[in-house]
């Protein structure tokens, strides 16, 4: 790590704390407003993986922080920013924590309201920023060189707190402008005044343990979200010493282990078996880590369960049965319940469900040279090619439905997207997590495993080029790239016809 | 053209008022929203012109408005429309005329703040049009069958007054919906109730003869707005019958025609040549047609005229030596002049500058071909190959530099970017030209003439996959593809060093 002074330039500032904070490699594209700060990256110490355009490096970085846990993109005002927003945006809507500095013009020129390039021409520079905040959960614009150290730890912190991207403007004139480092010798400080060792802290301990104790027909259901709530080991945990059945939803694929016995598969409501509904319907208590409740993971919302008997934990919030217990530390309640935990007590049986792993395990027949290669197989079969510590990466569309019907083995991480959706999202987000696999390797963060991509021809056009990216950054990566002849899942949707059930209901329930 | 009956649906009403303002090709990505409405684009009898990407739709499309008049991109709610906001930022700040049409959820969805996916997941389906209110002078949200005849010819009329993007919602459960056709009976009324014929017209007319009649040093400037406010003939009369030298802005590049005698280049202010400068500091007239006035066309500013000897023709306003007359039909002002103009009154005596066509035209050596190519020369020897009635795209960087020295034979068109000059743009803006090309000359509306684009390798890596787009739409384009290693101008812009002091020159004065 680069050496501090007892004084930095606001540019060198940023990029120490990213290095601190475990950010190795920032991504982005050069542009007329980020050339002075560009020159800090590598005296930094942080590797620039220049990409072959903005949307891409967005994806790119948003790939790294899902591994990660943070990532970094560098744009140029307007252009740059706009070109990167949709990245931004499905950054916001699945909560990844990402920093996208954005250089801009020298503020003596924003100041007087100059009709510059890469603007609307009407001397107004704040406009981009005024975008952005829709996009990020905070904004810093380093006009300030007094206020900047301050102003870029507060937004770091923002950026780790609600994982979710924040916005940091650094002015062309403002990046060489040295600052005070002295902020720097300590680490940017995520704790929050949260209602911890409080009465109702205990209160929703002891309902939330009555409640894994009376269960007789208990669920757990692990959502998309429990990485970037931190509550990785805190739900394997449960899933473990509670052995209650287990599924995900499509968006929490690869969140749960597959190897357990209790694990029962990825539920779809009602674009899946319905016996597997009924059954679901009929639990008297449903434990849902970190939820996310959008049309397409809940198939139109008939994988919600009844709120009687449903116990949802989010970061900071609990919802037992539907009362909210708010700023909460989800984490820190649920390790006192795991330590507390007497599996005397539960009433559950063991006992777990027939239709579990429905459409999921289960012996195929060999395949045959002559036979085609259909949805309904190819997924279960390419699991046979999974090892623990794989990431795969499964685009929207029809690979973002078959994969729910992988075999997974443990620690196979799994990259989806399941609210955003942009098609040639994984494509970019390869990129990046093979990236940031290779640095958690070397820095010995992970074990050793593979970059595994599926995607659709018609999301690899969307950014085909991410392939340049792909070889100049000398990357990793295996792509199962299916040609299906464009937008089959889109075809389905406008006219489904029952060649493919599966996609067809997954999307009909919309 | 389609048949109108007296009922028609929402999404026929909208594609028909395109078919009526020439529009013959629709460009886009299909999506989960806007599906319903493009089952109705081809019985409508126009041309789906499917795209790689969004951005790249938004380009094409934009290329199309610039060669056409109108364009129109079709996009899917959220992740669709963000991904082609730079294009459509840029027709913004460019004045490109191009209706962007969202395919949005249903109505009854959008109302109740379902959790949609393409959504930030917190049930606003508002955002998007509220983001696009920056970009775009005049929006529709198609919600009520009964308003939206008016809503869509509104939106329309703005769209051809302003020459600017505008933006239109068809949410799902709407595009089938049945309304009256009747207002499709008489064409979009684009008359505005202007200072027609009033005596503050009278003085400006009045005015503008008495310049155009005492001048004894005058200068005409066209910009490359020129296009957009449909003055180009009336420019080219003033500049055919008056004699003043000529000169055109590098956003005005082919405004002028280059074979008339007192056409006299690119006036490039600081960058350009000392002599050039001095010379029009002297002027005692500078008549500016459509100016553009961002740092990256006047070079710094410094090719801006004082106030004291200038006019600017803007599409409703002049402004005559610091005063602005508001309100003003600006092309049937030019005409009044034009026809009144009486040629014995000029006080000019046809004289031109010594310095013309510097940098421009002049004998070349022959090529020795274990010569380099090189920027100085380049530029100018390539002209060689262009004929009347071309299309010439130069991408932002070097080639909008270096086109400022093609020698360019009459009716030659250059289409660049110079306020928002977003590198990928051009590739994309070509296959729209190309094929709105080919549909002029069909319709007899356009001479032959070829597409042709120079572009280098960074720009084109942006927006690659335009390629297949080119190929599937079988467009006839030239592409000269200049590899110099990536990003030249930025590393230009950051390190200049004395190899190329052309381009060096032109962003140092930023």
């Amino acid at each position: 790590m680069a050496h501090i002074t007892a004084r930095i330039n606001v540019a060198e500032y940023v990029f120490h704390r990213l290095r601190q904070l475990g950010v190795c490699s920032i991504y982005g594209v050069p542009g007329d407003f980020n050339l002075v700060v560009l020159d800090y990256v590598r005296p930094s110490g942080l590797h620039w993986v220049g990409c072959s355009n903005e949307l891409s490096a967005g994806y790119a970085a948003d790939g790294y922080a899902r591994v990660k846990g943070l990532a970094a993109l560098m744009t140029t005002s307007g252009v740059g920013e706009l070109s990167a927003l949709n990245a931004i945006a499905g950054a916001y809507a699945e909560k990844v924590p990402l920093v996208h500095i954005v250089g801009t013009p020298p503020t003596y020129l924003q100041d007087q309201n100059a009709i510059l390039h890469h603007s609307l021409g009407d001397g107004n520079s704040r406009l981009y920023a005024s975008i952005y905040r829709s996009f990020t959960c905070a904004q810093a614009n380093l006009t300030l060189a007094s206020h900047a150290p301050v102003l870029i730890d507060e937004t770091l912190r923002q950026c780790l707190l609600h994982s979710r991207p924040v916005y940091i403007e650094i002015p062309a004139n403002m990046a060489k402008v040295i600052i005070s480092a002295s902020r720097l010798e300590e680490g940017i400080d995520t704790s929050l005044s949260l209602n911890e060792g409080s009465e109702v802290e205990q209160t929703v301990v002891k309902e939330l343990l009555k409640s894994l104790y009376s269960a007789s027909r208990p669920l757990i259901i692990l959502d998309g979200w429990v990485s970037r709530y931190g509550l990785e080991q805190e739900a394997d945990d449960i899933v473990r010493l509670a052995g209650f059945p287990v599924v995900t939803t499509p968006f929490g694929k690869g969140t749960a282990n597959e190897t357990y016995p209790n694990f029962c598969g990825v539920y779809t409501g009602a674009a899946g078996n319905s016996d597997f509904v009924r059954w679901v319907k009929s639990r008297d208590l449903v434990i849902r880590f970190a939820p996310m409740n959008a049309d397409t993971n809940t198939f139109g919302f008939t994988a919600l369960t009844s709120e009687a008997i449903t116990i949802e934990l989010h970061k900071f919030t609990i919802n037992i049965r539907g009362e909210n217990y708010l700023n909460m530390n989800t984490k820190s309640i649920l390790r006192k319940i795991i330590s507390e935990l007497d599996l005397s007590l539960f009433a559950y049986d063991g006992s777990c469900i027939e239709p579990r792993r429905l459409n999921m395990a289960g012996a195929l027949d060999s395949p045959r040279p002559e036979a085609s290669i259909t949805q309904d197989i190819f997924w279960r079969y390419v699991s046979q090619f999974f090892h623990s510590d794989d990431i795969i990466l499964t685009e929207t569309g029809t690979p973002y439905a078959g994969g729910c019907d992988f075999v997974l083995p443990p620690n196979a991480k799994i990259i989806n997207s399941a609210l955003w959706l942009s098609i040639g999202y994984t494509l970019g987000a390869s990129c990046g997590a093979a990236l940031a696999q290779r640095e958690m390797v070397e820095q010995g963060l992970r074990n050793e495993g593979r970059t595994i991509l599926f995607e659709g021809d018609g999301s690899f056009q969307m950014t085909a080029q991410v392939l340049s990216d792909i070889i100049r950054n000398r990357l990793d990566l295996i792509i199962f790239l299916i040609n299906n002849d464009g937008y089959t899942i889109e075809r389905y949707v406008d006219s489904p016809h029952p060649t493919s059930p599966k996609t067809c209901l997954l999307y009909q329930c919309l």
